[in-house]
């Protein structure tokens, strides 16, 4: 390829508004294009990352036995009524009406459609385990698109979905899966992946992990233990309860005056915060009658995708409690009945005695809460939030956060969606089972742009080998020079026959072609000059790691095929 | 891959209400499943096929300097509100809402978001020419969907958009992709393809070809001259006029009781037909104020498609006149003058006299109607539809009508999007121009189907190699047979190194065996059965041919090797 035709235009500076290295980096080196807020055009070098992307992940795919199909983005609500996701699934799913008046939506996901395929094509036990995938556009119309091609609203996706007549041979493809997935990421060359089991959120089921490269760009919270191998995103972490066991107390009524917060009544009282009974508020979307109250220990915070897990509710809110008789920083769980309210125990407060709550009136408190005693909790719940030092679940020791990009998930469904939509298959005994699924998905362009957070320096972007858009960068300096020129093109010529080259056949300056390499990511960089020439010589440069070696031109095919190996 | 694991299904009746044959053959070889009207999953077996079919389509595009791109399927209403398209296009464009209340659309041609991709990224004439392609779902909601993959509502399209400095380039480069096109029906085994030049419809520009494939379930009809190279769609077809030049005579009023149509004036007349104006009535959709009114030689019919194009118009129909003023059966251009009318005269009618048309009240009809002396028209277009037998405009020859596909569609746009847009490069002299633009689109799906009802018999699918989802089937008989199950499987891991096999590992009768391997099509059966194992031989036969050949098995690499090379 010819860089002078090369579609996408390199530029120096950082686009305003933009954050994230990947966002900068894939928008300055001619990589992509926003056509609307989260929706992007792939240009020509970085279509040729992707399609290597999606030819790794399809060989792995197939190393499974994987069966590619091609379901459709446009589908009829009909069969997404069966599992009653038309309606549980929020804006983040595109409804239309067709000319016809027909309710449809745009895939964001396919487990309806993959049953819908396999119904009446995959009847009896002996044509399981089976998996079919695609690679496929999908899309979801994301509340807070960001981060350039990290979080958007179109994206191309690997989806796989497998069936099984019981859980144990699930399993065990579920761990080839797994494995497949490292080989997948290890291959596209991403270096700081770890699986994490993970929440199964809407997709339902019984066990997940997510693939998360740790960067600093993630978006996602992951608490880590770095003594034992507990690994969980923050939205299920959990750590090891350490309450202080205050001294039983009678209940009495206590004068606060202005004290509203934990901070501040911990300062007034002198007490612990651990103490204290914190209130959280929260509205259901939709649901505009009730309030959710979270008590929780006074140090601790709510987490509410916990939260929310436990209601299965799609959202919820911190919310103004102004028109609820609640009473605004004295909320107590001591005698407070309200038909309005739904309270939630988080597990910091089961059994124990000698706490702080509000009075449920204006400037007073509570002290000698004991909750066996004093509070009618029905249960118990973890929706609590983890944060960096509390102790492991598993081994005791401190935990620590880092920051993620999920890059792959994989779930084990159960029969959620066979049932729902009357899948059968049958057993040799004659029996109908409802076929076990599990489900596997990748983002192409995620791990495209993950890549780059991963792999780049201050100069640009490092494309490992085997996903690079060209694995040579002929840069001829001083091409105004007839001699550079003449073995430039002849050279170009002849290493396109065995390499992916990108000559840089452009009449300016080195700098900007020098430039111009690093920030594009060019594994190899191959540069003629008059006095490389001079020695009859190439200078070739190592983008990762800046090394530079002088290959007599004699050689350079040779050496060339070494430098561009795939490990 | 073993036939006992592959997701499909096959059957042998033809499903109700499917009348295409390839609709129905791949409904029963378990090649696709309906998920909605017009919309389907393609199963593993056909994503297979298609997945070649675009390989083939992309080493064209790359072969002509194509830069595979990824454009958006959703975009924002703005960039196609700047071609004026986002209101001129009618329902087969999905449009909807976003979270944000935004106006989006789903994509179903891309020239706009190529104008946009290319904008600021293509700046200088010295990128020029440069060509960009994609493969891609489409969504076109389309009023009637039908015969299974040959009229859907989302498809898989490549889609290429070329720019130039001047026509000259561009004309050269629409050569060169013409010959892609060529090349690429060729080798995915298209026989009968012919090029017509073609209305530029909705596209815009000022030259076109359709790639049509002769085949009886296409739905367009095609004019050609067996005589001389002239060939067009009806929609643009044009005959040599063949003007019987009747006497001028004076203008009278006739008697014509209740002859209304053209057949009963010529019956009581006694006229030839081409003696008659005949009035045809239109309303605009969207327009209801006015009635169309189209006057035409009576023996001729009105071409809708070339009447819309020259009133410019998305879409006419037959109206209902009641209610307007005109008197049914007896409109004629005579002292027609009403403001709610607008009269379009076909070239026929030109010059004309001697001719009969109606008086505008009942059961009197004009004779004697010289069109230069009693008709105040302004100017005569072509909106005749040409009928088989008619004359040829070039050579004179009578034409025939034949049925088509349209498998795949070239355009030369000129600068009506990129000025819209405002997208210009600069020129060496410094000026800035708007590139001149050609399009060039091949629906995969469509080629796919196409293939099936041009290539398969009464046995089912004939495959060409090149396409073919797997190019051996392995079919043992009997493989209760120890001997042949044993030496099947072995010969099923051996040949699965060099070639793709499907290989039938169901213990099921030969009938269906044998039945299911031509219904699929697959170019070659390799039978393995008690009768040829007592030769050491295996029995070969072709798909298209049915011939049967034995080979010994020592030798069946070799031989298969030479049967399944694509030319």
């Amino acid at each position: 390829m010819r860089l002078s035709k090369l579609v996408g235009e390199r530029f120096k500076d950082i686009p305003a508004g933009v954050s994230a290295k990947s966002h900068s980096l894939l928008l300055r080196a001619g990589y992509i294009k926003q056509v609307a807020n989260g929706v992007y055009s792939l240009l020509p070098s970085a279509q040729r990352v992707s399609l290597k992307i999606q030819n790794i992940i399809r060989e792995e795919m197939n190393k499974v036995d994987g069966q590619e199909v091609l379901m459709p983005v446009m589908m009829p609500r009909e069969i997404w009524d069966k599992s009653g996701r038309y309606t549980s699934i929020g804006q983040e799913m595109v409804r239309f009406k067709d000319r016809n008046n027909h309710e449809m939506l745009l895939g964001m996901t396919h487990e309806e459609a993959c049953v819908h395929l396999c119904q009446n094509t995959v009847k009896s036990y002996d044509q399981l385990p089976c998996m079919i995938y695609q690679i496929q556009t999908k899309i979801r119309d994301e509340a807070r698109p960001r981060a350039g091609l990290l979080r958007v609203r179109e994206f191309t996706m690997k989806d796989a979905y497998s069936f099984h007549t019981n859980n144990d041979d699930l399993n065990e493809y579920y761990n080839r899966v797994y494995k497949a997935y490292e080989r997948i990421y290890k291959r596209i060359g991403m270096k700081n992946v770890i699986a994490i089991s993970s929440d199964n959120g809407m997709m339902g089921g019984d066990g997940a992990h997510e693939f998360q490269l740790l960067v600093e760009a993630g978006e996602d919270n992951l608490i880590l233990c770095e003594n034992c191998d507990y690994k969980a995103n923050m939205e299920i972490a959990t750590s090891k309860l350490d309450n202080a066991n205050f001294d039983d107390e009678k209940l009495e009524e206590l004068f606060t005056e202005n004290a509203k917060t934990i901070d501040e009544l911990a300062m007034l009282l002198k007490k612990d915060k651990k103490q204290f009974i914190k209130a959280v508020c929260y509205a259901i979307s939709g649901e505009k009658d009730k309030v959710i109250v979270a008590f929780i220990r006074g140090d601790k915070e709510v987490n509410d995708a916990k939260l929310k897990k436990y209601l299965g509710v799609n959202d919820i809110n911190v919310t103004d409690i102004s028109d609820t008789g609640l009473v605004k920083g004295n909320i107590g769980c001591v005698n407070l009945e309200m038909d309005n309210i739904i309270k939630v125990f988080d597990l910091s407060l089961k059994d124990q005695k000698g706490l702080i709550c509000g009075a449920n009136k204006e400037e007073y408190h509570y002290c000698g809460v004991n909750m066996l005693r004093d509070v009618k909790a029905d249960n118990f719940v973890d929706i609590a939030k983890v944060n960096e030092g509390e102790l492991c679940p598993v081994c005791g020791k401190p935990l620590i956060i880092r920051k993620g990009i999920e890059v792959g998930n994989i779930f084990k469904l159960g029969t959620h969606y066979t049932s729902a939509m009357e899948m059968t298959v049958s057993m040799p005994d004659g029996s109908q089972i409802n076929p076990i699924m599990g489900c596997y998905g990748i983002g192409v362009g995620r791990c495209l742009a993950g890549i780059v957070e991963e792999s780049s320096d201050d100069k640009g972007i490092v494309w490992p080998k085997a996903i690079a858009p060209w694995l040579v960068y002929l840069c001829p300096l001083r091409n105004d020079n007839a001699e550079v020129e003449e073995i430039s093109e002849k050279l170009y010529n002849e290493l396109s026959q065995n390499f992916e080259v990108l000559y840089d056949d452009r009449k300016i300056s080195a700098g900007i072609k020098l430039t111009d390499s690093e920030l594009m990511g060019i594994p190899v960089r191959v540069v003629i000059s008059p006095r490389s020439l001079s020695q009859s010589q190439a200078e070739i440069t190592i983008r990762e790691s800046g090394e530079k070696i002088m290959v007599d031109l004699a050689n350079l095919n040779e050496t060339l095929a070494k430098l561009t190996m795939i490990d």
